[in-house]
This record gives structure tokens, C-alpha cells and sequence, in this order.
């Protein structure tokens, strides 16, 4: 088994994260964590949602966020765009990149967006446009393709068929969501190969959730495909909606320590991501899922 | 990539979780929680250690849960022995079979069992010989395979020669430890790949440690090279000696949610074994590391 010599992380912790942990954390500590991050060797931070704080609150400071945080050379700041509103005030905070998203099942896009897929692809379409023209990039995210909470399975062809649409708008890279933490190694191997007969690796990114603990052996398994990019919350930040108690993002942390231990190369420094785990686990108050932080913190004491 | 069709998993809860949590399970509720796990579909339970009790308090009570025990047909109910002291009382308890063991370093060998590695093979020469005439079969434990945490790095070889002796003395299987949890894909797949030069994957089952959440990566890169043994612990109890906090052996339960995705049989209930950890999380008064058992306590709330 040959894997990649090295792979892409985007830190989702402050966007993914945060919007699923109950305690609301400062604008102030939120700036000062993102400003720690930028210097851990990241080259990738999402920083916040422009989704309404109705459906957000723990997010409803992303415009001061964005304007607060120190713009580091070589990190690109993203952050999360809903619609044509969301844009605009995230053109004005001057965010880097534009996400965007939606979900592979119809029942969940509903629920999550209120809209359907077709309805959602529509409205994304100039939005992705407007990012475009106004200089930004676009990636996107699809959600529930290994899974959905409401649906169970969810067809490759749907995931497919969005992500077409997806990279036609101008989307330069699309991230596969495991939002419910359902996956294991042989659905990823079969998703992935299905995926790679038409887009090239570079396109996809994939993003795991740790919820029944294989976010990374569905990472292994990507590897093996030749797949080199990896969506990471730091300390495992965040939960899942569906299940109270069950953990979020893979950590940042964990997939650091297996990759290093890979000889795959990240550029990141996993002291400084632990140290910046502890800053927001202190200020969380709750131990975070990350085991390579927990094993970090028991060595410092 | 291929996996195997069925993989046979051994569990070693009452034993390597108990020994490693710091509450003392009385032994009328570890009698209880065993013949629950009796009836899961688990067809080897490891049930506790004939260790002196000095060393692991935790499992003071050996005898009375071995002569405690309903013995179901179709279980195996395996005892941890270091020598024949311990050998005679295991006997005397009428357990299955016996679990010898000793470590690939000579460093946590020395720590683990006060005697150098050529010293404990003398030894445990003398308990196979015992356990075999008196109609027991043998598992071979070794530790440190992965790493050690004086040495670091621990070379192959050392493996393979305590393997080539412990299988001369007539162990049947040897178990590889990564006792503290530092494994990565890429170590799994050098090391079985050199160890199944010379042994038939029959003979080997590995026994992961989920310290820095890596365990079901490498069961999966042990699966990707036909590996069909793999311990595991229920609830994922027990922790690190060397790091307070940190996650002990694999979790049983998150093993199966992931083998059972893969369409990889194991004969076992998952019900049934999310419902015997609930009984020993309750037990043992914390939330257990198991991620799919938080799920399932959630969703049954």
C-alpha cells in the first residue's frame, strides 16, 4: 500500500466546530484562538458561518470575527456563505474564500436549508458567480453523502450528479461530508472509487465525523485511493446534532499524529495545535474528543 | 482492496480493561456483567488475571470470578498467568485456556515483570508445558510491539524471535500489543508485513490500544493484509498507565460498528454488547470511551 507524501488540512474548528458545541465562546477568544491557529503551520482556516445567528447563535459574531482576526500571509480565511445575504456581508468582512453548501439526500436539505436540492443549487449558482467576480473562490460542501439521518442511504449518482453541477458553477474544489459520522473503510473505498472515475483527486477533499470512532480509518482508506485532502476540527471540537454526547470533527490533532507517524508531511506542528486546543478547551470547559491532546495534556502535568 | 469475509474477535474487558481502571468492580458484579457478555455471541472472553494481587488490585478477586462464572458452550473463558503460582490457581479454577505474557523490549520487560525477557521465556516454558499436559491451550501475549515506553522504537526481530519461541513452546497464537497506543497505519502494515513472511496470519491476532485514536485505522491496514484475529474491550475501558486520560484498548463495540460495515461477520450482537457495556459503565461511574456506545445511549433516550 503506497499512500500520498503529503496531504492539504483545512481547519474547520471555528466554523464546524463551534456551531455545534452549546457554549457561546467571546468574540474576543474566538479572534485570539484564530489568531493562534495562524501560526501553527495551517494554511486553511474556516472561520465562520454568514448563515442567519437564528439558525447559528453560537456563530451570530461572524462579521467581527472576520474583521478581528490578524490576516496571516499564506492562511486562507473561508467562511461559510448560505446565500446572496450571506455574501454580502461576507464580502464586507473580506473573507478570503466563499463556502458554500448543501446536501446529497433531499430530506436532510430540507430540513437543514428549507429548501430542495434543485431550489438550493439555484440560488448557490449566483452566489458562486458573485464570489467569482468579486474575486473570491468557492469551494463547496456536500452533506449526509455517506448517510442521512433521515434517509439512511444516499446514491453515489445524487453526490455525483451535485457535485457536476458544483464544479460547472466555478467551484474549485468540492468536500465530501460524513455529517452523521456513519461511515466506514469499505463505503469509503466505494464511494471514493465511484467518485475518482470522474473527478480528479485534487477535486475532492473529505470530510469526516467521528461519531461511531472510524473518522480515521475512513481516512486510511481515502489514503489508500490517493485522496490528499482532509477537513479536521482542532481537539475534535463540536458534536452531532442527531446524538448528544457523540463526538464532532476527526480532531485536527489525531489525524496530525497518524500522518506524522505516516511520514505523510501536513507542514502543521502538532504542539502548536495542542497548545491551541487547550486554549479552547479551557474556554469550552469540557474535556475535548481529541486522544492525542489528552495524551499531550497528561504528559505537560 | 479486499478484506477477509469473517473476523474473530477476543474479549479482554474484564481482564485488560478492569486491570487499568481505578474503581474495584465487586466480584458479584463482574460475575454478573461476564455472564452478560456470555450471552452476545462472543465466543472467547478473557475473564481475569492470576497475577498477584499486588500488582493488580483491580482483579484481586481472580479465583472467585473464575469458579463464579456460568460457563456457556461454544465460550471459551481464557485467565491472564505469569507463572506457575498463578498457573496452579487458574487450574485449580478450572479456567479454558491460558494467556502468558511478556514484552518485545527489555526495558518494559524488566519494569513489567522484574526479570530480563530470556529469564520470563524460561519461565512461562515450564507454564506452557504444565497448562498443555493438563489439556489447556495457550495464548502468547507480547507487549511493546509498536513501542515501548522507555526504548521508543522496538525492532521486529525481537518480535519474531519471542513469536519463534513461544510458538515452539506450543502456543497456539501470538497476540501483538500495542500497549501504549502509538501506532500508525504505516508501522501496522511494515511490521505485519515482515511478520507474515514467516507465520501464517492463523497465528496472529494484533491488540490495539485507541490512546491516540489510530486503533481502528490499524485494524483496518491489518484487515487490508488478511489479519483475522483482533482483541478488543468492551466499552473501550480501561486507560494508559502512562497517560492519565487517555483511551484504552480499542472499544469492542466500535470495532463491531465498523467490521459490520464492512460486511465482515463476527457471530456477534451489537445490542447485545452495547447493553452489557451500559451495565459496566454504570459500574464503573464514567462515560466509557466507546463512540457507538454514546450513540446508542443517546438514541435510546
Amino acid at each position: 500500500m503506497k499512500w500520498p507524501l503529503s496531504v492539504s488540512i483545512k481547519e474547520v474548528g471555528p466554523r464546524d466546530g463551534l456551531q455545534n458545541e452549546k457554549k457561546f465562546i467571546s468574540t474576543e477568544d474566538k479572534i485570539q484562538w484564530i489568531n493562534q491557529l495562524s501560526h501553527t503551520g495551517l494554511s486553511y482556516i474556516e472561520i465562520t458561518s454568514f448563515v442567519h445567528p437564528k439558525w447559528i447563535p453560537a456563530l451570530a459574531d461572524a462579521y467581527s470575527v472576520a474583521k478581528g482576526i490578524e490576516r496571516v500571509e499564506g492562511v486562507t480565511y473561508a467562511a461559510l456563505v448560505p446565500n446572496q445575504k450571506g455574501l454580502e456581508k461576507a464580502l464586507d468582512a473580506n473573507i478570503d474564500e466563499v463556502s458554500i453548501f448543501l446536501s446529497a439526500s433531499e430530506t436532510h436539505n430540507r430540513k437543514n436549508i428549507n429548501k430542495s436540492i434543485n431550489e438550493t443549487l439555484t440560488i448557490l449558482t449566483d452566489v458562486v458567480q458573485e464570489s467569482l467576480s468579486s474575486g473570491k473562490s468557492v469551494r463547496g460542501y456536500i452533506s449526509t453523502v455517506f448517510g442521512c439521518p433521515y434517509e439512511g442511504h444516499v446514491s453515489v449518482q445524487k453526490t455525483m450528479r451535485i457535485c457536476e453541477e458544483l464544479f460547472e458553477m466555478g467551484v474549485y474544489e468540492v468536500s465530501l461530508g460524513d455529517t452523521i459520522g456513519v461511515a466506514t473503510p469499505k463505503q469509503v473505498q466505494e464511494i471514493t472509487t465511484e467518485m475518482l472515475k470522474r473527478f480528479h483527486s485534487d477535486k475532492l477533499a473529505m470530510h469526516f465525523h467521528d461519531t461511531r470512532g472510524t473518522a480515521l480509518a475512513n481516512v486510511t482508506a481515502s489514503l489508500n485511493l490517493g485522496i490528499t485532502r482532509f477537513d479536521s476540527s482542532i481537539g475534535g471540537l463540536g458534536g452531532c446534532p442527531y446524538a448528544p454526547g457523540a463526538s464532532g470533527n476527526v480532531a485536527t490533532d489525531d489525524l496530525l499524529y497518524m500522518l506524522e507517524g505516516m511520514e505523510i508531511e501536513t507542514g502543521i506542528s502538532k504542539d502548536k495545535i495542542h497548545n491551541a486546543a487547550l486554549f479552547i478547551q479551557e474556554k469550552i470547559g469540557r474535556s475535548l474528543a481529541s486522544h492525542s491532546l489528552q495524551v499531550y495534556q497528561a504528559m505537560q502535568s
